[in-house]
């Protein structure tokens, strides 16, 4: 049994986080939340997620899974004017999600879950932790797309970098530590990563104005962030790719 | 003898209505109003548009008529900035109208309207009728967009319904009488509809508030409203698409 | 040397009106100014710019020349939020610019200048001036696009007409004497314009409210503007189309 109410803009930021990384995705449901994990298609990118039933207006679930088409989501969240409140109803006859937005109901199949894995978040050591304003990152980012495809992620003791290096030219964004809201790095650390992963990431992030990075050398980065005005959070994994010498 | 000065606003709300079926039309004049018949190159659709003087700031016209490039129309409304009046005056010397709009002068060479039909309307005896507004069939229709080319129109005694069936996934308006505001249909009546057609007329109405849509079994719909404030009124008539067993 | 901190919007200003013609331009330093000439690749059209000091929050430069590549400003100041003053420095050990903005600091490569010319500004005896409101020209132009790719300005002792002729219509923007700052015009005098070049010359300027046209009779024009609230000046030569009898 699965019904529920939620704020359309929740549900867009629920649905823009997982996006990032897949186009359907297994909802895993229980009596006070809803969790997600996906991997993407190239085993580069992992969201772990867990939405409380405080995101919601209203929650009702048993122990069960959905397996949804993050597109179709996506067009009945284009009907929602602000404030709206979606309604979500598992009808468990015919199998399918019914999904009403003002006046408009849509019957939505959902998505076969038996090919869906469960995957396992990695239990990773890293040694630097900070936490940044978003709108920082995304200025970075913007930064970089001028100049390469990557991006190294810096920690310090003394702040946190963001570099790409291009052929001609470099860029390099700077965030001392009294531009940090916490910095936890006894020495440095950098990894490189793809910036379209790094990107398409930061960008999901609509309510988060602030993330939480996990940072090692040539190791992946784990990001952090809150969801729903903290009823939900997110864990997003990137691989690095290791710089040949 | 044609020359009449308009509201930009005005002027851009009629070309968009006729400029949904066709790229060039017949404007017919007479002493007190402007009318324009036109078909669809498919003939699938019809407007019936009758403009009165009141719609205009000026305007002066013997019987005749003039053939009109829409794109030209709306090249010069790009010109105007909000509250523009804009003049028009019909050059017979040269056969050409001239358009003013602030400091700029369009001379415009007319359309040769000897090709162009007069259409006749037909005379459709449709059970249900139902004053809707505008802002709900956009919202039905957006919906619908996501899942098929076709949308069905239902009225029944309780209320008006758009639906449209994927292959997967279906989506439904539903407004039931209290929302509507008129509604006469003695029994149910459905017709199915291309949805471009009628998505491309219902985003042609700019200030229409409310539509009063005319509703048969697998008949035409007729789509009557008003338009530049009352001074003119205007009906699209679309042809059904018979749905096979 | 050169070391300099100036306001995003008027860094745009420069480069917007420089690139009109050219992707990369050999900027001249001196004690207390920037000029920058250039030709277009076709040599149709010419700039002519020169910015005092003032224009800048701080300016220290040695005689000197960099050789910049605009679409790379540009990337720079597309992350520049408003207000945000840019800070260059000639980093001459390296030959590349230094560009800092916000966080951001990026190494920009620097342009060969050897191939770059000096082009002369050719001393043209036009015989009408005039002083026009930039949006009235934005509102000419965007007009004559409608119709053709040419583009007449005429000054008569009346007024400024630009003129566009197509197949079978053509476009007028009429600017009687009381409409302009200035006229002098003792005879009608007119030439024709490529509109392209034309556009992009008047869709570069941002802060001129006004410029002044010099016209001669199937001569180059010129347009004189201010830019950065006056601590610059700069001319834009167009090369006339001569029509064919």
């Amino acid at each position: 049994m699965f019904s529920a109410k939620i704020r359309s803009e929740v549900l867009k930021e629920i649905t823009d986080v997982i996006s990032t990384l897949v186009d359907e995705a297994k909802f895993n449901l229980a009596a006070d939340s809803l969790t997600v994990r996906a991997v993407d298609p190239a085993h580069v990118a992992m969201v772990d997620m867990t939405i409380g039933k405080d995101a919601f207006e209203d929650f009702k679930a048993d122990e069960g899974e959905l397996g949804l088409d993050l597109d179709k989501i996506k067009e009945v969240l284009r009907l929602a004017r602000a404030g709206d409140v979606i309604s979500l109803e598992h009808d468990e006859d015919r199998n399918r999600l019914v999904v009403r937005v003002g006046n408009i109901t849509r019957h939505m199949a959902l998505v076969d879950t038996a090919g869906m894995s469960d995957p396992k978040v990695p239990n990773l050591d890293l040694p630097a932790k900070l936490v940044v304003r978003t709108d920082e990152l995304r200025q970075g980012i913007k930064a970089s797309e001028s100049v390469s495809d990557h991006i190294a992620l810096l920690a310090t003791p003394d702040g946190f970098e963001m570099v790409s290096e291009g052929d001609a030219d470099s860029v390099r964004l700077d965030l001392p530590k009294d531009l940090l809201d916490e910095l936890q790095s006894k020495e440095k650390v950098r990894s490189l990563f793809p910036l379209d992963y790094f990107s398409n990431m930061v960008k999901a992030l609509s309510s988060a104005k602030t993330v939480t990075i996990f940072l090692g050398n040539d190791y992946p980065v784990r990001i952090e962030f809150g969801l729903a005005g903290d009823a939900g959070n997110a864990t997003f994994l990137l691989a690095p790719r290791i710089e040949s010498e």
